[in-house]
């Protein structure tokens, strides 16, 4: 399985993991890594030092190619970009932001450069800047998300059209079916959130797995749209909360004062699944129990030849 | 190409036209029906009477079946089930609530009847109920629709999970690679409205149409969030105005009023793309221009091939 997402990123399967704050780092990215994928280092949470000996972990645990997500609001961007130059990560793959002035000394030094985008404007942007290859996100998709609200499946084809560069589907994908579909829609690869969050690997607490593997089809919900700060989270009091306060008409700052800091750490991390933020994707409802990242991939890479086997009724009689 | 769909409805295609207000009925429908597909009338904004003579029409225009759309929310529904059982339409497509009581007097005149659901739990129930195959909607598509927001990619594979009824994909579809996609997810045929609004035989004003050709990925929005009446719509001074309303924190009486009456038509019949509600799929953006329904169809159904070559790469080696 050879195209143009492996031989970029120097992978054996294209199946990426997305950038999760306090989840994405070894020991998940390294399996993600050693299972044939792209696992991917999060900068957002880690302090600078934090970020450096997370990178230096990585590169004890698996001698494959890894990422480092870095989102352009976070404070500091330019020192995480720094030590990412410093400790040669093989991938950046940058979010939230305009890239240009980071691209020349990212790909100077070897670095390959992706970029989540959220439409097909930002894409048409950043393959400008020069980023080898775009992660186009949709709406389902757990976390923080852009507000256009667009669903991967409207969105691939749409970015696809409009780059040369290769596309990444992110968004709703966590089993073979996904991989194929995005495949299907001109992506050339894909990238997995909540699958991977609620993976063995995962350093994500029991209880935020747990409600991944309990969660139904209708078990997410997006918060922040009255103040332009989309996020996806497992419907919870928190999340009630914040709705409730955007109905009555509460202002960005009042939001903020009650959403205050902490609240991702604080399901993700500590299980608090009642006032904590705990960002999944929709998909969330197909994932039933724990598996490990190595099951994840090699499910959602060898499913694929059942599904071509019945598709074949699609070609033209 | 035959499959669950195709042999249920008598059809060459498992290709759908969804039941778009105004828009799905002769010469649009039949033309569906002609091309292979299953053309549909729709109900809702057609009186009795023009719902009989517009279903005489079909008909006359066409040996290959076609269905009826009917909501369960529009006024005398009863009265359009006994028009559809005694005119014999061919399919019957509820949705919008629950089936129960008009199956058995649909399916005992041989009617076959498909329901369009928003989520698992609906879908259970209609399969439940008795009826022959689910329509799964996602979040991207036009028009009215659920509040669980759950979009194609995520909601197929956990509707086809969950029932043994074939599932229809709609919502984000409009050409062979949408087409591919939602098979891969285990659908087994696809809905398309936007695609079919914008076509060359559809009834709508070409200011309308227009509207679909020069869209981006950006162009829809969807009103309604805060009073639970979900509509994609392209955006416009209607959709500004209402989404004002809605964030100032007007009541749900406040916003009827202000929407009033005849909103589609003004927009889909009278070309208004101002004041109209013109609704629409996010998929707009990638539909550039008229097409005849059997372009459409064909291309949708002949790209299949180019698409299965392209993915024979997943084969594991």
């Amino acid at each position: 399985m050879q195209n143009r997402v492996t031989k970029l990123l120097g992978i054996k399967y294209p199946i990426i993991q997305g950038g999760m704050v306090y989840i994405g780092k070894p020991p998940l990215s390294t399996a993600v890594s050693e299972a044939g994928g792209l696992g991917t280092i999060a900068a957002g949470g880690l302090t600078l030092e934090q970020f450096a000996q997370e990178i230096d972990r990585a590169k004890e645990l698996t001698k494959n190619p890894f990422g480092a997500n870095i989102p352009l609001v976070i404070e500091n961007v330019p020192e995480y970009i720094r030590i990412a130059i410093e400790k040669q990560v093989p991938v950046v793959i940058l979010s939230a932001g305009k890239p240009d002035k980071y691209i020349p000394a990212l790909k100077g030094n070897g670095i390959k450069v992706m970029q989540v985008v959220p439409n097909v404007s930002m894409a048409r942007k950043v393959e400008m800047a020069g980023v080898d290859a775009v992660i186009a996100e949709g709406f389902e998709g757990g976390g923080h998300m852009g507000h256009d609200e667009l669903t991967t499946m409207v969105l691939i084809p749409q970015v696809v059209d409009a780059v040369k560069i290769p596309v990444i589907a992110a968004g709703g994908i966590a089993d073979t079916r996904g991989f194929v579909a995005a495949m299907a829609l001109g992506a050339e690869g894909v990238q997995l959130g909540t699958a991977f969050a609620a993976s063995l690997e995962s350093p994500a607490h029991e209880n935020f797995k747990n409600a991944i593997y309990q969660a139904d089809d209708k078990a997410t919900v997006v918060t922040g749209r009255s103040m332009g700060m989309l996020v996806r989270d497992i419907k919870n009091d928190f999340t009630a909360q914040v709705l409730e306060l955007e109905r009555k008409g509460a202002s960005r700052e009042e939001l903020l004062e009650f959403i205050g800091t902490g609240r991702a750490p604080r399901a993700l991390l500590d299980g608090d699944m009642t006032g904590g933020s705990a960002m999944s994707g929709q998909i969330a409802g197909m994932i039933a129990g724990p598996k490990s990242v190595k099951e994840i991939i090699d499910g959602m890479v060898g499913g694929a030849e059942g599904i071509l086997d019945k598709l074949q009724m699609l070609r033209k009689i």
